[in-house]
């Protein structure tokens, strides 16, 4: 039994394991487009009904993987805290707590469902690679991070002088004007706040010039880390 | 008579077979053309007709020219099943459908019209790149277009529990959450839709600093792939 | 005297020509911010004097300047149908044409003032590199262009085919849908058109993904051959 | 005495030097948060007194660590003139200046507190670099930004030229038009102003093909020398 269990949740190549694999991988995607469809607003009571039955149905199945895992785990406390264990855990949780739960936390409650989505990165390649490189590149992306948001903030505080007085209700404090350094300075440019002042304009011409070079760091790291980390080989696929 | 036609619609590089490219071409880019001016609104009667002039006589040409490929080439089903083989099956279907079509579905099948693009693959050295290119770096592509939509769907759940409640008309359930996901992490922002809460806000600012560096790498894998292809020699031109 | 012109008027790196060098590119920026200036709504008439008078004293000392380079010149033909004899020439014409040309085609002439920027690339090192680079990889950016252009159409069309039922006023044709492709796919992304129904939002995703790699290319052979062009040591400055 | 002073205000890794920098490095955060605060609108007066009782201690200290830093300086004006003796002099300057001046000079001088902020310079590593990799690019960054702003000022004439008519509101003048260029050619895109004419949407399309490549440049030299700067090793941290 054990053998045989071990044989079908591990990743070893066999017929069997690749087909649980695939079997899991299909809940978990389905269990997320469920969650998807369960936020449209005015869902008929019968499409709510079936959607909480694949719900139950899949954390059932998760479940039983969960214990399953443990089961065959050489170390248990060892399996159980492991990355792997705790998101198996967390995938499962958000079902069994809403039951004595009040509703208002249950909002919260059903966010926590996706992280079923980490499940995948067991099996899928392309979910491991981008864990790998935002490993490898931590140092680089908090060091930059700070200068990013250093320079984030020393914008804010620049437009704040030049816009607050022409426009009290967009720029009215420094933590207000911060938003229109994000959606400036990565270039999203929303159109909710603009400078409206020649010294605000001005000014962010020249943030702009300095600032998309010093936010495009973080991106070049992430980019490049994550390309390293495709094109090297694997331990174990 | 086989070895003229074979001599015009080859690019075997002689002067006749030069001409007949350059006409079919110039074919091309009228009907395309035609195509464009036909969904202008308010056309005058007279211009209709002339249009529909236009396209019928490149219609015959595309015909002739489809049927004296079959007819040269060594392999008929060869040539017939072949990519440039579909592609002028496909560039002359629509016009011949459309007599025994309701109205309905002529819409779709002009939108088909625009198939006659590719036709132009087979003369035009950059089209044939990008083509090269895009089937270069497919696997990678596909790799990273996984990871993107993935962290395309993750901010829009993100952005779903945070400003559900504040913009229910925007926000009103992850699908048309994605579409902010989609507009701002490609940095389009074209601002119909925004984050108007502090957490949202904040949770923008962290998946920008994240997410422009992966969505930038499938635009990078293109650019890098279709610079390596324009770069390579070809084995005919 | 025509030794004493040449000295002046060529770059030898004498104190004199040095001088000159630079009179002749405060003139330059001065009749640019005059230009600029003009174009001010509601000039007091006592302004609209002195700018006059600064444009007709710059105009004279251009055209000065171009006769002495004429007369110094070794083979005089060859410096007229020059680049910098064309743009010496077309810097002083629109003055001299501005007495006998009737109000309307005056906008345009007035424009053409603007040549003189160009006359800086003779003295301005951050110019001329700009000029060499463009040179230098004009083919290249050809090319792309080409693929550019297909990609922003073919984007135009598959937008018009979801958008126009929805938006008419904004999708009437596939040549105003032309504007919704370049600002959607360069991500500058104004708002004042953008798509509204599933299917056009869909469709505006992947051809992002696809789309803003294949832009990138221009910007990126124009940087890259400008960064090139800087670093190369240039034959005389 | 003057012995202890040096052990504690310079960074010779003791742990009392270490426990100072953080001290101070805390105080400084501290304050810039303050600052933000203290811009917030409606403040009630008893956050308004803690605010200032914070102030007033920070510029306590770092007057006393500016006097140490004086004292135990080898060469008094040097240090005095230094970049951090100017800095810290800055740092606290505002507070006193603030007794003996009228209201309306003061929010300026409020901003001034800013300074601050370069104070963390001394200690952090990731400021540290960006102030070097500026100093390390400064004559290519010039260059390139005179050519953007040329390019810029084109811009704005080309749209000047097509827009003024459609749009005098938004293209009064040439240097309304720079704000288009900038917000356009940046591809922030905020959707204030954009070309409604045939003539200046093809305008756009062209300068955004050429000029984001332009654009791109400043932006890679700051990103590249700041990657740099990061990587090769400091002298003493």
């Amino acid at each position: 039994m054990k053998t045989y269990l071990k044989n079908l949740v591990e990743l070893n190549g066999s017929k069997q394991s690749k087909r649980f694999a695939y079997f899991i991988q299909f809940l978990i995607i389905l269990s997320v487009i469920t969650f998807s469809i369960e936020t449209l607003p005015d869902l008929r009571p019968q499409t709510q009904v079936v959607l909480k039955a694949i719900e139950a149905f899949c954390v059932v199945i998760f479940t039983l993987e969960y214990l399953a895992r443990i089961y065959v785990a050489d170390s248990k406390p060892k399996f159980i805290f492991s990355f792997f264990g705790i998101i198996d855990f967390l995938a499962i949780l958000p079902f069994y707590l809403s039951f004595g739960v009040d509703l208002r936390s249950l909002r919260l409650l059903r966010m926590f469902r996706l992280f079923r989505l980490f499940k995948l990165v067991r099996y899928n390649k392309a979910m491991r690679h981008f864990a790998n490189a935002m490993k490898l590149a931590k140092e680089q992306i908090i060091l930059f991070m700070i200068i990013t948001i250093m320079l984030i903030y020393f914008a804010a505080v620049g437009i704040y002088y030049f816009e607050n007085e022409a426009q009290p209700e967009h720029f009215s404090s420094i933590f207000s004007s911060l938003w229109w350094s994000i959606v400036t300075l990565t270039t999203v440019g929303y159109g909710d706040v603009y400078p409206i002042t020649v010294g605000g304009r001005i000014f962010t011409f020249f943030m702009l010039l300095i600032g998309l070079g010093v936010v495009a760091i973080p991106t070049g790291i992430i980019s490049s880390s994550l390309t390293k980390a495709v094109e090297e080989p694997e331990e174990k696929a």
